[in-house]
């Protein structure tokens, strides 16, 4: 999908909400546990009762690794259910990967090519020639952690490196990749007060935002200083919505929860577009 | 396994040996390709027939992803093989893995619980939170990048934070976190030189150290500058022996290229230990 493909659907929708499918066995409802599946059916619910209200969903690979093969099979379902019937949907492999140049070629296809996600996110640590390999696809997209939402964040992104923080060097220095023009960026929505500063090196790139809700971040100060001329905000929400409800209704209440989201986000894309 | 476990290993076998089990299908010996799971009976062949001259394996879960259900039922079937055939080898999942702390408790859970690998390779970005609950796990070992092997090392690794390099200052702060003594590093062998320094930062830490072979560093020099009292290494080697045969005699082509490998490390441990 192309970054114009998704600001019209962000558009369409009035909505530019991620719901995160991060789906944790001990925390989903119990009458699910009986099914051949369970992840796969919390996430065919959830999807079901929310992809109206949403632009994209963004399965983390780890909750799906932590289940060995049976969690590898329920990932594969859940992005061809995706694929199949909400194909304006836009999705998100939140790997966090990052190898030598022949190893990260080896898991951009794996999650670009063979599960066929629309993008994937990386980690910055190992420089230019650990992300191009995935920058190379066509009309897929690279998301790479910049500033995160975690208090490890001050650990190391936030040093000084030449005068300025290192999370401002890795957009910087990332902007003169082979392709940079299929990056997009990780910013944590707990400091919102950092988007105005990462507007100035990058303006127009799509920023994917988690943080909101259970991490404690603000959707109209988020919006306020992080918002392009093109949207260019995928503000990511899991835990909130999708535990939201603990029965037999929970894929409703979650939809509830996407619901607020949306009307707020509406309101704020009125104000700005 | 402790790290005391492995030093006695790498003791007995005059060894500090760890061969990369990164398999790529086009690369393996064509008469392979028949059997059920051409990767597994790749690996086993390697194992057989190199176990005695290395004291550790470690694939990388990329080459394993990229064949999506087949190539994790794959890596399975490895660690299994390795752990009931041979529990003294020192086993490492190279997954590069970081995230948020409960996220990043799922994939030390999938590496080191169960798949049961002795130890996973992350990447220091996200900090503090993003490692430590890999570090909780007892007896178990968590290898952070430090100064990797690749032209990208010097995007960003090496700039100059707070006067000295940011891998140094990865280095240092690591030291401080919970359960620490967990902690080994990827350094790469392609700058020597800079293992002098480190050693000054973590003079007792294993290190794991990639480059040597395919990637251009030199065995003696990293010895000379990296090698600690309780030996501190382990250099890994992957295309260089995996794919030294491409026939029926693959294996035995790769316990050549280990061979000559272990026997530059006796020579080199006779004259330190």
């Amino acid at each position: 999908m192309t970054t114009q493909q998704l600001v019209e659907q962000i558009k369409a929708k009035k909505s530019f909400l991620c719901i995160g499918l991060d789906v944790d066995l001990t925390k989903i409802p119990t009458h699910l546990l009986d099914a051949e599946d369970p992840i796969f059916e919390f996430n065919k619910a959830i999807i079901d009762a929310t992809h109206h209200l949403c632009v994209s969903y963004k399965p983390n690979t780890a909750f799906y690794e932590a289940y060995g093969l049976k969690g590898w099979k329920s990932l594969e379902k859940t992005i061809q259910y995706l694929n199949t019937n909400y194909p304006e949907i836009y999705t998100i492999a939140d790997a966090k990967r990052g190898d030598i140049g022949n190893t990260s070629t080896m898991y951009a296809k794996a999650f670009l090519e063979d599960l066929a996600f629309d993008s994937v996110t990386v980690a910055p640590y190992m420089g230019k020639d650990s992300v191009e390999p995935f920058l190379a696809f066509k009309d897929k997209q690279t998301i790479m952690l910049a500033l995160t939402s975690n208090k490890g964040a001050f650990d190391f992104q936030t040093l000084d490196v030449n005068g300025q923080e290192l999370y401002k060097q890795v957009l910087e220095t990332s902007k003169s990749w082979e392709n940079s023009e299929n990056l997009m960026y990780v910013v944590g929505a707990t400091k919102a007060e950092y988007f105005k500063e990462i507007r100035k090196i990058v303006p127009n790139s799509f920023l994917l935002v988690p943080g909101v809700g259970a991490q404690g971040g603000n959707l109209q100060d988020v919006c306020k200083y992080g918002m392009s001329d093109n949207v260019g905000l995928l503000i990511n929400s899991s835990r909130g919505i999708i535990y939201a409800g603990n029965d037999e209704d929970f894929a409703k209440a979650a939809a509830v929860k996407a619901k607020e989201l949306q009307e707020q986000m509406e309101k704020i894309l009125i104000n700005r577009l």
